[in-house]
């Protein structure tokens, strides 16, 4: 599991290639290692600074979101798109987690279709629609974390926005430029992962209880 | 929504800056609309070329899909890694929709935690590492699709891997390299999306219905 042999192995089997070549292919490979390093890479931010998300990048995130893919493709999501500060104040102090939308320039509001007997199917698509934004995020250094709408938190958000109450609203990500000050002087959350040994079987499940 | 118009307003932001700086920031901004490319134009891959995926790709996969944020960081997955051709084939002929796992090379089942009061968040968590294995997959230029047990299929399963049937097993993915000729000479899926105005609310919802 050590990442540094997949560099090693693919040096290795360029040796016996030209200059010209090998230059090329180690670019493809620094690409590889940092997309790797980029996917790898993506933790919540809870502070940010005041400056908002500039349009453009916007109209990006919107553009990696609509691509997501989605159970036959049904796409059964729409977002809202917040920049209001009194709106982003409002949705942070209904029932749930998703206070630090108050200190947002940005918040996303995932609207999922809400059919009854697709929820299983709603809810995993919504976790990869979430990650797609977050990582497009992420590409412009723009921060985010996930709000979650709990209990009566869910209908007071689609009242706030005039949301038919047939959605299910859940998702809110608070989106901005990480103000690291702020996260520096927070108490450290240490957000350690479990080592691989512990959740990877190969072939069969070998129970580790 | 003119994507182009995102380099237009990177490269006159960097008009008065000096030559070297300009360049590095200009592979900054290749960098930038080369990740959003990526992100957005990932696609499920159903035909797969029967080349194994070098155990040094998976390892980069799993450490991708180790360090995927989850509710409260709960990580409430393990991950089961099938070579043998013999078992893709039986998860593949389980109650569900993952046939085509009978021809890849490479398969991960999901294996989540299955505690039923947090069964929306095990889901939504699910989605997110799915995308992120996926993507992970595609860096290396490795294909994938997503495989889903349904009804008997999900006790099918665990059966079949010897996952104790207090957990919840759904999603499994179908990974390998793509192959292209097989997929040419399919019916060509047409996997359009949704137009943005169709999709995406200002501040509030407009029903557009």
């Amino acid at each position: 599991m050590d990442l540094g042999d997949v560099d090693g192995e693919v040096d290795v089997s360029l040796d016996y290639t030209g200059l010209q070549r090998s230059e090329q292919v180690m670019t493809e490979s620094d690409t590889v290692r940092d997309r790797i390093a980029f996917l790898r890479g993506l933790r919540s931010v809870r502070d940010f600074r005041p400056d908002p998300v500039p349009r453009e990048i916007v109209d990006d995130l919107l553009e990696v979101a609509r691509w997501s893919g989605s159970a036959n493709n049904s796409q059964p999501w729409e977002l809202v798109v917040i920049l209001d500060r009194e709106t982003l104040r409002s949705l942070a102090a209904v029932e749930g987690y998703a206070k630090h939308l108050a200190g947002a320039p940005l918040g996303i509001v995932l609207v999922m279709a809400g059919e009854p007997e697709r929820v299983g199917h709603e809810t995993y698509d919504e976790g990869r629609l979430s990650e797609r934004i977050m990582l497009a995020a992420a590409v412009h250094g723009v921060g985010s974390c996930i709000g979650w709408f709990a209990g009566d938190g869910r209908q007071a958000a689609k009242t706030l926005l005039g949301i038919p109450a047939s959605r299910l609203v859940r998702t809110v990500l608070s989106l901005g430029y990480p103000d690291d000050e702020a996260r520096r002087a927070r108490p450290k959350r240490e957000q350690p992962r479990k080592p691989l040994a512990e959740i990877v079987h190969q072939e069969r499940y070998r129970d580790t209880e």
